[in-house]
């Protein structure tokens, strides 16, 4: 997470350090879906990173609006998780000629980037929640939800069609 | 992945590359695995990642097995993705006193692990289904039902009694 841990002394240290971690990830991760945008072939696969790179802005909102609420300045951590995870989307997409092979490797890149926001999320939420904030819980669970619907959507398509063509 | 992407030419070559990727990932952990049961307090949490550690062998075991059935050679390739994580799950332990906290701590880590293996999995599968190798595809649902069993218990570890004592 890309902070002193020594400074973490309670529960709502960690919570407001994840925060952190995942108001930087967000921020990465709106960065790099442009690129993504601009990759992939497959038009579904287009448009599907075009709708998230909406909902990232949407949730880099939220994550503000759950800072202010728990009396916390908006900050951004470094996170060495994302930075590892979008390198490896980066260079595997570098240079893959074959256009559904790139699509493969897109999809599974992105699936990446979603599973680690998934499981922030969920952590965030249990800890929100016992540390009394079930309204900041709910405001992140809108975010958990979106994510999980990416993913699903995005594991229909490696199913599926894109996949598919790219074996023949 | 960590691979020279150029290298990449078809679904096959991206299956590969991924399958030596996963292979390091397990590798590397197995390596963190026996620093998270020296720092887990909790004992329920000790013995969980001292299982998880026997797995961790069992499954790169089964990674050995699929790159043989493949005709592959068994190779690792750096993957900045779980060396990211696994730095972020370093950094978070490193100095926080508090036990319960740690634990919090250790578990959210441990889950962030989790959802790699589980995303890569995943596509792995989904891959080997495609390229008609569904004994690949059987061997590493094997692997996928793990890791699946393992993050469900830090769920609920997560949203039970380990956490909810360092809120206190």
């Amino acid at each position: 997470m890309g902070f002193f841990s020594k400074d973490i002394k309670t529960l709502d240290d960690l919570f407001v350090h994840t925060l952190q971690d995942i108001y930087y990830a967000e921020k990465q991760i709106a960065k790099a879906l442009p690129k993504m945008v601009d990759k992939a072939t497959d038009a579904g696969l287009k448009a599907g990173f075009q709708k998230h790179l909406t909902e990232t802005e949407g949730h880099i909102e939220r994550l503000e609006q759950v800072f202010e609420m728990h009396g916390e300045k908006i900050k951004a951590v470094n996170c060495p998780a994302i930075d590892g995870i979008l390198k490896e989307a980066d260079e595997v997409a570098g240079d893959i000629a074959d256009k559904q092979v790139l699509d493969a490797a897109l999809i599974a890149s992105a699936q990446a980037v979603e599973h680690y926001e998934m499981t922030r999320y969920g952590t965030l939420i249990a800890w929100a929640k016992q540390l009394g904030r079930d309204d900041c819980a709910a405001v992140l669970a809108k975010n958990l939800k979106e994510e999980q619907a990416t993913d699903k959507k995005l594991t229909q398509m490696a199913e599926s069609g894109v996949n598919l063509q790219a074996a023949e």
